[in-house]
């Protein structure tokens, strides 16, 4: 195994810098500890009857922001599910599996005609630890705040566990957590909750090593990723994949025709069903959470994609696409897709159902090709509830800001409500160096309208492999692409955590509104290298660096009110 | 003055790199030479019946990209605006005026009684220069395909020198181009040509010396800015103005009231109208094309802004806030507002009413304060074009994106169709260090809906002022903003742009790709960086290093194709 080099994790895990604290609340029905972030702030903020001197965060870096937590990475994160399962007695030690090469599990399954999936309990009327832990976790301890919280006549409730089992159960949220993952602190995809957002990694054939993607996948965690996919192609994915799992406090995806493709020397053509299915079960016992699986690019819809300026994008849908013109057959996945649902089923991973004919240029946005897809993906989505398998849908892609309404309406009315799970879009196919802002405009309109996550992309997007810094970017301003969607749909939360944030600023309280910020160690970094005396020293006066004393116009709005 | 380090400028201004040229259109009507930067590109592209070897971009970088331009900070750039105005005998040397430390030049204005404004002349069916040079501009020498393009059943028109007059004269649209300012290249801003953007420089009192000012300012020009606002306060106010005019081949604004304080010592309630007025003059004679003018905050509006979260975010707005309560009196700009536009039509200087009431935090965004303000400056819009005189209206701020489109129906509604201009908006209050990203994703949202000059936001917003780099990166990230916006609105020539794009990106022309996104200089640099031999070498293959050669979907998809 690769030796993970010794500078791989921040040295202190404190990492948040002063001011913030990782508190874990207890569940009501469950033995679940949810962890949060908690921010103490430098005096009481007032917004709509509610009184602030601390503010609790959602927070997705797991055991990497407790500085009582023993990290090794070698051994991976201790497992937090143990025991949730215990009651239940429907699931066995898988036979013939690969045992974990870092924590020397057994993988488990569930047993024959037994599905352990959250859709499944949650019809069954039955509420998870995962489902409590997800409710927990989306109120930031704010139920009896939200409670009475308005706006604009509208009232709103805090999430209750009853209300996910509800959401769950009709197929409008998914909770990725299979079963041989234990380490994964569970979450909530759905448009009735926080937007989310997905950072890819991975390496291909030409760069990268194990231990980058480890560390890229644990600093996306940091930054705010609340999942991440292991795009990996090239060698070593298997172990790549492995070290990934075992210390990602989030849900894990992947798209296994890229394994499946490897397997067969990069041929696509000598591609078979066994050779896919065997995959699918390799990575299930290793602990996926979800799988993109491109089943719904049919071969009749190939003259379509063939008419486009820019064909087929998707990495995996042009591999099915050469795959069906060489054997002049319809698509495996599509054909198996019975079968692929009973393996899902019997681990709990989620099928991210993958859209194969997105457009990769405005030009090809909401064509035919695309849209013929998409119904399809609505029919797969109705066959995968049959087996009680949890499915989100992946969206485009590259769409013009005035297209991009129509994506979610069509994906609303075909796919069931089903969440949805985009790609940007991108607004504009020339942004190269720019694609992570291009992404960013283009998300959060969609996800304001419904988009339930948000999959990142990078400054490197159309020009190479990202590296940390790009995580970085990508992941932030996806963050903030979600954040501001949230604001749009009225979410209490964000409002209050903007309205700390403005408080924070018109009273000159800078370590609050580093705390209250996507990135606290850039702000304070910025703020610091823009001091008179370039001291670092935090200002005390009451003006900031951008206008000097005489111009402040919030301490003269100020003195205007107090006079 | 200042020596300019010698370094200031980049040694050669072959800037763009390879395969780009500076080209220059003559006018047919008046001996105007508009400057273009035409892409060669490596293979011919087609699009809509039209065939492409080549592209020229509209190009703000002005001489700064012509290898054959002599430059000298010290001089300024030469003055392409002279010989003009000769045959209209309405302007003569303004008596007892600061002559230019740059260029020597005595400061001209309008004769007594003889507006020289473009919409002056416009409404008196007059096409000037400038008009002329601004239609040639938004074509981009592609008038005869976009006579033929089409898109969703629509048809479209190339800009006419006689469309420009007219949408001049009905106040849609404005050029401000100060008869004092001769280096200017005439732009347009109005909402049927292309949106622009506005970079703000200037120094404070606590950093910045004026040779990094300037040399911001020339760099904002290369990298896309369309026109720039100097907003410097603290010391030098006159000589960095001297140095960014002479310098500067875009429009440059400011905010008058800025030097009126520091004329007074800094203390709000010892401005007069006497002050302001010699500001104005001062200013006006220097050359500068547009002035901020905090005309439309009255007095009565300032209890609903105090009843705000973060009151009074403008700095012009909180010093005229400050004087109005010290005084008890009105708003001396509004009440001087006739006097005020009897000035501006002397120089011909376009008045952008400032929004002094805007929204500081989402919390804030639509309220009473803001549109009392907003109807005001309808009133105000009415006034000034009595006088001929050229306006645009300053808009937010902080606006979520669920409120975005109120703001333009409104200005639409109170403001008579006189062009919008806003920072942003801001659709969050969280994102510190990433304000860029924040405001291109209001920006595209309104300026897609008609906002016809965005000012752009750097990731030091709300934390100190920018450097180069920030400069950069927030004249890109709005660039792109305004573009994707021009996607929406469904501009020919937009679209042309995107799709050589993409068919460059599918046919792996490195090159190609390059020199048609934003920032040729990074996109170069970050593929190189990715090359698979480090050499920084263009690979030549069909795959780029994202994917390697067996995932590259597009190289896959050809192949599919061509079986």
């Amino acid at each position: 195994m690769t030796k993970a080099p010794d500078n791989l994790f921040c040295p202190e895990q404190n990492f948040y810098g002063p001011g913030s604290e990782k508190i874990y609340i207890d569940g009501l029905i469950h033995p679940v500890k949810v962890g949060m972030r908690r921010i103490k702030l430098s005096k009481t903020y007032t917004f709509q009857d509610g009184e602030f001197s601390s503010f609790p965060l959602y927070d997705t870096s797991g055991p990497y922001s407790d500085p009582s937590a023993e990290l090794d990475l070698r051994k991976g994160l201790s497992c937090i599910r143990d025991g949730w399962h215990s009651e239940r007695n429907d699931i066995e030690v898988s036979p013939g599996s690969i045992v974990s090469s870092m924590n020397g599990r057994n993988p488990v399954r569930a047993k024959e005609g037994m599905p352990v999936t959250q859709m499944h309990y949650a019809r069954k009327g039955i509420v998870t630890p995962e489902m409590e832990y997800v409710s927990i976790r989306e109120n930031q301890q704010l139920e009896a705040w939200i409670e009475q919280f308005s706006s604009g006549g509208r009232t709103f409730k805090p999430v209750t566990p009853e209300f996910v089992r509800d959401e769950v159960a009709k197929g409008r949220a998914i909770i990725p957590a299979n079963i041989n993952h234990p380490e994964l602190e569970p979450m909530i995809i759905g448009r009735n909750f926080r937007v989310k957002i997905n950072a890819n990694i991975g390496n291909s054939a030409l760069g990268s090593s194990i231990s980058e993607e480890v560390e890229k996948a644990v600093w996306a965690c940091r930054w705010g990723a609340d999942t991440v996919m292991d795009l990996s192609t090239g060698e070593n994915i298997h172990q790549t994949r492995e070290w990934i799992l075992r210390n990602s406090p989030v849900p894990v995806g992947t798209v296994p025709i890229y394994q499946a493709l490897e397997k067969v020397g990069g041929v696509a053509e000598e591609l078979t069903w066994e050779i896919y299915r065997k995959t699918l079960i390799e990575q299930a016992e290793q602990g996926v959470d979800y799988f993109t699986i491109h089943a719904g690019i049919r071969r009749d819809f190939l003259p379509a994609a063939a008419r486009r300026l820019t064909g087929i994008v998707s990495r995996g849908g042009s591999i099915i696409a050469k795959w069906c013109r060489a054997h002049n057959r319809e698509n495996f996945l599509y054909t198996h897709f019975d079968e692929i649902c009973e393996i899902l089923r019997a681990y709990d991973i989620a099928i991210s159902i993958g859209d194969a004919l997105r457009p990769g240029s405005v030009a090809d946005a909401n064509d035919e090709a695309q849209f013929s897809e998409l119904k399809t993906l609505g029919e797969l989505t109705l066959k995968a509830w049959e087996h009680d398998v949890q499915v989100m849908i992946e969206g485009p892609g590259h769409v013009p800001l005035n297209l991009i309404e129509e994506n979610m309406q069509k994906q609303l009315e075909y796919c069931h409500e089903a969440p949805f799970y985009t790609l940007g879009p991108l607004v504009t196919d020339i942004a190269a160096g720019y694609d992570h802002v291009n992404s960013a405009i283009g998300g959060t309109l969609l996800a304001s309208l419904g988009c339930a996550m948000l999959c990142y992309v990078t400054p490197k997007e159309h020009l190479g492999l990202p590296n940390k810094n790009d995580v970085r970017e990508g992941v932030i301003v996806h963050k903030l692409a979600a954040h501001a969607a949230d604001l749009a749909k009225g979410n209490p939360i964000a409002w209050l955590h903007d309205n700390l944030m403005s408080s924070a600023r018109y009273s000159f309280a800078w370590n609050d509104q580093f705390n209250l910020s996507f990135d606290p160690v850039k702000t304070r970094q910025a703020h610091a290298e823009n001091s008179p005396d370039s001291s670092g020293k935090i200002m005390e006066d009451n003006f900031c660096t951008m206008c000097g004393p005489d111009f402040c116009s919030m301490k003269k709005s100020q003195e205007v009110n107090k006079e």
